[in-house]
């Protein structure tokens, strides 16, 4: 059955935050990311490709159009493979495990990279401030390439995972331009790493809670790097 | 005087890489960027801002409005300033400091961050394959964050920097998702670090040159790191 247009404009709607929030479904694209979701325990609800012979090979994937897949796609340049998911709602993570929390991170790329590192380097618990960008939308999902689903995301509605961490005497350790040399830290574990954004640094709200500073040494000109350069080369350091 | 039509014209049409390449000039946007070009021994043909205040500061430096910096801007969101830049070619690097040779890297983002990240560890030569995404490409610019003006950048036009890195004697590593673990890897010094791009790896015309293999340990679920999130790890281990 050919998909119908009611639901390519439903489809395509999710590429605004306010229906992916109504609706509690986001899209992945991607062959990566779709194959990543159904392995998953991501409840994936419909899966497009414009592969024949991929959809055989794939139950309840639906064949679709070239034409039809760059109407519902988010991308300049879709791919062959796109699925529509669930949002999963992540409780709270206990503190027996690695936490990382991101401070108002806006830039859509530098969170799905910072995600992709994370879950490289095994860090599954990842907390996001109310402010940062929404983690469904197709920049982010597009970077994490697939690791999304292998992370657990609480997002910190409430602001209060940093105090109630303090409260639990877990140590608090912020990146910032001017702290320990990071080749001498060695952290406790579990530890929590704060990341704030490159234009405006770990906000105030959060900064209180940070009790330790760490900082990439510069041999260079430049003023600072990347923020998922930065919070990779924390998490490759500490792992 | 007040920028003519012709001028906005010819400053946008370096938006396309021929241009770039026939009159020889490029554009760098942002306060950050513009400041670093011209504290550089980069030749700034023109200066424009929105700012009356920053003009005055700079000598040379011409006030447009929001709508002439709209038109003249490659950004989505322009920012306040902008400077048209002479291009500048540079020598093949000497044997005498590390190199790093980035083989068919496209993305124009990861470009300019790798650029970002080397100036930071220190590392001021940077050879590009002759397939690499133009340097000089406005995504490239923006995403170096000025670091591009402390950086040397030579085009291995002639595909034979390798050959002769490897006939000097030079130790030429790759990254490779199968090599030493990075961590216990100590690199002679001067050495050239291989980057390949993350959907093709190190091509085949680069890999007989590359004597070792280093990897960087997981211990997750993602299958990959993002090119400049690697490039920045080894330089960050390795300084």
């Amino acid at each position: 059955m050919p998909i119908s247009k009611a639901q390519i404009k439903r489809l395509k709607a999710l590429h605004q935050a306010k229906f992916r929030l109504s609706d509690r479904l986001f899209l992945v694209e991607g062959k990566k990311g779709v194959e990543e979701a159904l392995a998953s325990d991501w409840e994936v609800q419909s899966v497009y490709s414009t592969d024949e012979n991929w959809v055989q090979t794939h139950t309840g994937a639906e064949c679709i159009t070239v034409l039809e897949m760059q109407q519902i796609s988010a991308l300049n340049s879709p791919s062959e493979h796109l699925a529509c998911i669930a949002l999963k709602t992540f409780g709270r993570p206990d503190v027996k495990e690695n936490v990382l929390y991101l401070d108002g991170i806006r830039d859509p790329g530098n969170l799905g990279t910072i995600i992709r590192s994370a879950d490289w380097f095994g860090w599954k618990k990842v907390v996001l401030s109310n402010d940062c960008v929404d983690f469904t939308n197709p920049k982010v999902v597009q970077s994490t390439m697939g690791s999304l689903f292998h992370t657990s995301i609480f997002i910190d509605e409430e602001a209060n995972f940093l105090s109630q961490a303090h409260h639990q005497n877990l140590p608090i350790w912020g990146a910032d331009l001017k702290g320990e040399d990071l080749k001498k830290t060695i952290p406790a574990n579990p530890v929590v790493l704060v990341i704030g954004s490159e234009s405006h640094g770990i906000r105030k709200e959060a900064a209180p809670w940070v009790q330790h500073q760490v900082t990439i040494g510069s041999r260079g000109g430049a003023e600072s790097l990347n923020a998922a350069i930065a919070t990779s080369i924390i998490l490759h350091q500490w792992s």
